[in-house]
């Protein structure tokens, strides 16, 4: 057991030395995880460019767990995906619908892992890509501003009830 | 077992003479079922003074049976989840943000208890109350509209990827 573990963390070792930073994986099947809260990013917001449209929040069943403590264990996952809008028509002239998917941001929580950026490991998704690309300086900027949400275990979201 | 099921039917029969319609239950805990897909009633829309906002919908599990097969089966249940709306501030400006629930509406799918409207019992709660007061009325135009989607088993919403 002992030589597995060690096996393991020379594995991620391996992993922080070839891309220099740790592998945060697609959150498969976060559809069907709780939806905690939704916004709507508008043209008048300053990350319009690169965010506008819906933004959906999910949590799976640990980071259920956390929303509720404040504090998040690890295998905490949160994802906010993006989905594009468009304009309805017709008898829903008026409405803003769903277009494609946007983008798939997530945090994990692993305080072993994360230990760098306050236990939490970033990614962002493109569409519906399943390789994320964000720079380890991305991630640096994700943590910074999750920072002021430090004494919520670094999370801004709330669960709706 | 067979007397259990003639209480019930003689109970739902009891309902019927009261109140000239079958209940439709609240879908407690319909926050943890999975999400469809959601819209934004803006100000534009014809429907904006009674159900402005976000509108999130859920399915239980028999109605996502439904959403895959177009047949929704006995049990199936799906809601919209109306949310008002309120106007980001400070880093949120900009940004379309969740207020307090403004109602619940909902479809129950019961080929035998709601005949007369196609098979599905339509109610509506009002933000968190859990009596609906939708009039006989109020069920057969929800009905009407929904008839529109008679080749889907009157359901509109597709269940997004």
């Amino acid at each position: 057991m002992k030589r597995l573990f060690l096996s393991g963390a020379l594995a991620a070792a391996i992993v922080i030395q070839a891309e220099d930073k740790v592998e945060v994986p697609y959150p498969s099947g976060f559809r069907g995880w709780q939806h905690v809260k939704s916004v709507l990013v508008g043209p008048d917001h300053q990350s319009f460019a690169n965010r506008g449209g819906f933004h959906h929040f999910y949590a799976n069943d640990k980071a259920m767990e956390g929303y509720r403590t404040q504090k998040f264990p690890n295998g905490s996952v949160i994802v906010d995906e993006g989905v594009f809008t468009k304009d309805g028509e017709g008898q829903a002239k008026g409405m803003v619908l769903e277009g494609e998917r946007r983008s798939v941001a997530v945090m994990v929580k692993n305080d072993q892992l994360y230990k760098e950026t306050g236990g939490w490991g970033f990614e962002r998704f493109d569409r519906d890509e399943r390789t994320g690309k964000l720079p380890v300086a991305g991630r640096a900027q994700c943590h910074s501003c999750h920072s002021q949400a430090k004494d919520r275990d670094y999370v801004f979201s709330a669960l709706r009830k």
